[in-house]
């Protein structure tokens, strides 16, 4: 009952399908949910696919589709019985078809297009010309919108007319003649209300909304600030265009996430998932930091090789040269980490820089010593000499204060010049910090070790 | 009139308490949302923040506290009059008191609990014999429950009733005499009904639900994954005992991925933001990691020693070692970052693992190739000698495809003996890398030098 994709249910659809009933297969495949029926679906081949998604009520199928990729959704569509294709298309919200017709070929988008309903047309092309991360391009326009000078019994009446096709149906949007967004209210305060009331009565004036060209990162801040369930979108005139609800904003937080995490992996953003990515794509898309980090490392090759001879006289300095420098990556990554995410949610800003830089210095300072103590017994036993040891624990101090204050204020400082903060991930972070770590390293040792 | 919280708002409001109007400040906080009112109250001194807080509407002020910290609500809930407390501590959520009263010291969670309504102590007290991070302690008790043969009139005669206080009014669940969930519908679908239409033909039977003693993780999935905007929550009996709105699981879904975030910059998730978190805090939750990783990289140093009279008679060899590291490095951190985030977003599982590791092994192979190409030229300039340049370019293309599969494989490994995957971080990765791929570099020029 309670998780319901499991192995039990295709075996129940199989046998229903085996059997012939229709009418058994109907009532059953009528209590399951959308995504429920899309995880069916992936396990059946097609002829047997077509069949469920035939005798799916037509508004169901719709939704289902929705959690399938659009190379799929095309298939499905185009091989189903053309009164099915068209019942779906019709029950299919013009955003999902606007997402569909965008996704696939040219000429797939116009044999689609030829099915859908003549009255969804207009808002189907206005929706494809917002691009895809605008709040434009995630908005749907079937939303409820009534007057100021209507009572609550006539809001009722209308929601009774259109409220099927809504998407959201929390909040009843005021607008004015020209369109434009007056005010809002929701449906429980409606229903709570005297019939007579009139929605000036009962609306909020000073409404949060988005620009139709606003970035969708944009919009899903603010319905997570507000704890809104939607948002309403306007034109740069003020007037209502159309609506975003969370669940629609759940994918793009997601989305965005998994953005950010693939970038501080120091990878650039797969536009599928990893499963779905073919060889080519991860290779192109992992290649080009590779090589960057590559080049940008390449300094501490040279830094090593004019400290030749020093490295010739002591060759117990080489030991800790990896030691050194990925102890700097890793503090660094994690100050970077901290802040980019802080940056990512708000709580931090370049304004803070100040109080930032003070905070990770000492920050640094501590974990510093802290290492510099545990480092100077290690390398001891490890290089021998104690001179040595003493230089591996100085320059361990001022490798954690470097790397701490360098990853927290470099993307900081990034988008200062709007760079994505996001970009500062822990591959980059390591490479300028090794690069500092061994000038260090060298400069401490040449004073300990009296050499050079 | 888009985006409320700036200066002018401030400023307004000050101007309005300087004036001593009253009546025009109760106006105007009624048309701010409670997020406005939150920030608005930060940029207050004590007198005015209880003078803004005692003019707001009692429910509103309630849900502008819901965006403090516990600290903060507490303060002003104690140093407001006692009738101002009492009323918006009537007007909190049982959870959200339930939460407060949780996260405060025991005495001033009595002084709390001394002031709420009699009968919503059973609510609250039940609520915090729930873990903070389960669905039962981030669901909510106020939710619109029927019965299966009311018909919709009555239901909607209920909704008047109590609908006011519910938090979840898109739904309307349908239990049994005994409590158990039988069904869902929705309002909307009330409100489109016939007046005499029977709850029992208007509601889905196969609900999916989420136990009350499931981790919050599971509850933000279900949400997602089935676009709903609220979950119903049960017992082990199947009894409806909350609800958990599509707003709560927002700061799940953010607590979530900023927890596997910071896990993969190689630090302890923060307990709090990283601004309000403390220096000692902060110390704490990176020192564990930086002194495992640290030890760990030990044996590198270890490696490094045991090669001590190859590296005496090739010095230049030295110079290519953080280079070849940290690309190991790199390409681990790429492919278990990409790894991690599908296993998070669930498109990857253990049973992906042979599928993994061979389109690793060839991304690898790839990525290697080219890298080595890369690489000859430059160790070439660099080292000037082509034996050096081929072992490193030889070392480039084995270290891309060990640290490509181990990157990617690590995680998934992992979880089969209960490892969390994000625990596999660009810095233990790199860490892992290091020391096989200095082996590898002391065998390939052993050979290709004719040392050691």
């Amino acid at each position: 009952m309670k998780y319901l994709v499991n192995g039990s249910l295709k075996q129940m659809v199989q046998e229903l399908l085996m059997s012939g009933n229709d009418r058994k297969l109907i009532e059953f495949l009528h209590e399951l949910q959308p995504f429920d029926i899309s995880t069916l679906l992936t396990e059946f081949e097609e002829p047997d696919q077509l069949k469920i998604l035939a005798l799916t009520e037509p508004d169901i199928a719709a939704e289902t589709l929705e959690h399938l990729d659009y190379d799929e959704q095309y298939r499905l569509l185009d091989h189903s019985p053309d009164e099915v294709t068209r019942s779906i298309l019709a029950s299919m919200s013009d955003d999902a078809v606007a997402d569909l017709v965008m996704a696939i070929h040219p000429r797939q988008a116009q044999e689609i297009l030829r099915r859908v309903p003549k009255e969804d047309l207009a808002g189907i092309r206005l929706l494809m010309t917002y691009p895809d991360d605008s709040a434009g391009g995630i908005m749907s326009l079937d939303y409820i919108a009534v007057r100021e000078d209507w009572n609550v019994s006539r809001v009722i009446n209308h929601f009774r007319k259109v409220g099927g096709k809504a998407t959201v149906t929390n909040y009843v949007y005021v607008v004015d003649p020209q369109g434009r967004l007056a005010g809002v209210t929701s449906l429980k305060e409606v229903l709570l209300s005297n019939p007579d009331t009139l929605v000036s009565d009962i609306m909020y004036t000073k409404i949060v909304s988005v620009p139709v060209d606003a970035h969708q990162e944009e919009a899903a801040k603010l319905l997570s600030r507000y704890d809104f369930v939607a948002l309403p979108v306007t034109d740069n005139d003020g007037r209502l265009v159309g609506v975003i609800a969370v669940d629609d904003i759940l994918d793009v937080i997601e989305e965005e996430d998994t953005e950010d995490i693939h970038k501080l992996g120091g990878s650039q953003p797969l536009d599928e998932p990893y499963m779905s990515s073919s060889l080519f794509d991860l290779v192109k898309k992992r290649i080009g930091w590779l090589l960057v980090l590559f080049i940008a490392e390449g300094f501490t090759g040279n830094i090593l090789r004019s400290y030749e001879d020093i490295l010739a006289q002591v060759v117990a300095l080489t030991f800790f040269i990896p030691l050194l420098t990925d102890t700097g990556g890793n503090s660094g990554s994690q100050a970077s980490t901290l802040v980019i995410r802080a940056m990512a949610l708000g709580e931090v800003t370049l304004k803070d820089l100040a109080k930032i830089l003070w905070k990770e210095l000492r920050i640094g300072a501590v974990l510093g010593l802290i290492m510099g103590m545990v480092g100077f017994v290690f390398s001891w036993v490890i290089g021998g000499s104690q001179a040595v040891a003493l230089t591996v624990s100085i320059t361990l101090v001022v490798i954690l204060v470097v790397s701490s204050t360098i990853g927290a204020v470099l993307p900081l400082i990034g988008t200062r010049f709007g760079v994505d903060p996001a970009v500062f991930s822990a591959p980059l972070i390591s490479t300028i910090v090794d690069a500092t770590g061994l000038l260090v390293y060298f400069a401490v040792a040449s004073r300990v070790l009296k050499l050079g």
